[in-house]
């Protein structure tokens, strides 16, 4: 049974605030629930009904039957899933710029909707990106909102959050990477020379690149409209996929 | 003022049933309504809050002035923005198959959830896809949550409800249409040869492609990861944007 108490817990971990204080945040599903343990996260607390228990007995930690109507109290689904989990975070201490010259890496500047940031996770760990370097005003990729957009992905690809301009600077320093983000004035990513390695900087829904890390940017991009009317622009995830692939492609041989 | 009658009557719209017996719909924000109105959708109430009912001083329809509370009402946001309008519903005649012939077409194959088919109306209109074509079960393009998703893009591509696989056998029997789909064993996309036109389907968020549209596709393709371990899958949406995207790369003269 779910005590009041455990309840109210659990919900105050919806907040940010709450979820930094304790390091904890709530995944739900067993799909993600299993990729969270494969990927070696600990857990303090499983909730699941009766008939689910049972496959998650070689976890140590507080394993809770509750009701289908308890879990509806706790869950942020209209139609709960029989598993919600509260985890611990893992800390991965952020990497120096120029460990990341032989790797693709995607750097997200204020990308503010969960929704966007957990889908742009999970496409990320489709194209082996293993890091996201995010500005420290992007969505919290603890918000159950992106978790559960990740799809379990979260467990495959590590988020930072720093001061992503000095970050940058770091990188130019360091390294030298290819800087790359989309702009109107950017030149047709299907025609463009695209490294292997590099750092793509992905920009605000509604602002788009700010102007202090455009100043780092040192290839500028576009992803062309094949529509002839003016058509307002491309969700910031769909985007993230279109330039994640063409890098990638760039790479195989065909 | 809104009255009661009123705000239960758009609050009614947020029902599929209610949308289909009036053939009206919800369309939130000015960006929105601003490209419905140049694409010559009708209205049948335009309400917003006084600083903002000018700039719809040319529609012929209703207008009501309403405060930001009276507008919570009937909003599906938080914050809501400050115009609402309620729209009438564009009744296309469904293409024959042999009139696609010269084109890229997407077909949808049961995608349940109204954010994912309202991100790919707006794609599609990006990469100059004029018609969607839907089986009976996919969601509805004119749920709120999807009109929301296509950012205005509703306005530029027409979107068709039918029994899909009829459809795919008169498209057989009529024209030559490469249709292509994504399956576990089908083709590198990247490697593939992809004609300029064509079918386009995309299955169901959880059950991919149904058997019985499967034995439609022609080519089949594959978007392949580049982790190496084993990962879940790709949001539709996203997937969709890859295909999209490789399909109109190919068109260019690079």
């Amino acid at each position: 049974m779910l005590s009041k108490t455990k309840i109210k817990f659990i919900n105050s971990l919806y907040r940010k605030k709450n979820r930094e204080q304790t390091n904890l945040f709530i995944a739900e599903g067993e799909k993600t629930i299993q990729q969270l343990i494969e990927a070696k996260y600990d857990f303090q607390t499983i909730i699941s009904t009766e008939d689910e228990i049972d496959q998650f007995s070689n976890l140590t930690c507080e394993r809770i039957k509750a009701s289908k109507d308890e879990i509806k109290k706790i869950s942020s689904f209209k139609t709960p899933q029989p598993v919600i989990a509260v985890c611990k975070q893992q800390i991965h201490l952020q990497p120096q710029p120029h460990s990341l010259k032989n790797e693709l890496t995607l750097a997200l500047d204020d990308i503010q909707d969960p929704g966007n940031l957990g889908t742009i996770i999970r496409l990320a760990s489709w194209f082996g990106i293993k890091n996201i370097i995010c500005s420290l005003k992007t969505a919290d990729c603890y918000n159950p909102k992106t978790i559960q957009a990740t799809m379990g992905a979260i467990a495959h690809v590590n988020v930072y959050y720093t001061n992503l301009e000095e970050y940058l600077l770091l990188a130019e320093q360091q390294t030298n990477l290819p800087v790359y983000g989309t702009f109107l004035n950017g030149k047709n990513i299907y025609a463009s020379e695209l490294s292997p390695n590099g750092i793509i900087i992905m920009g605000n829904e509604g602002n788009g690149i700010s102007s202090g890390i455009e100043r780092k940017v040192n290839h500028k991009l576009y992803i062309p409209s094949f529509n002839e009317m003016k058509v307002e622009s491309l969700n910031v995830s769909v985007a993230t996929s279109i330039i994640c692939s063409e890098f990638r492609r760039r790479t195989i041989q065909v």
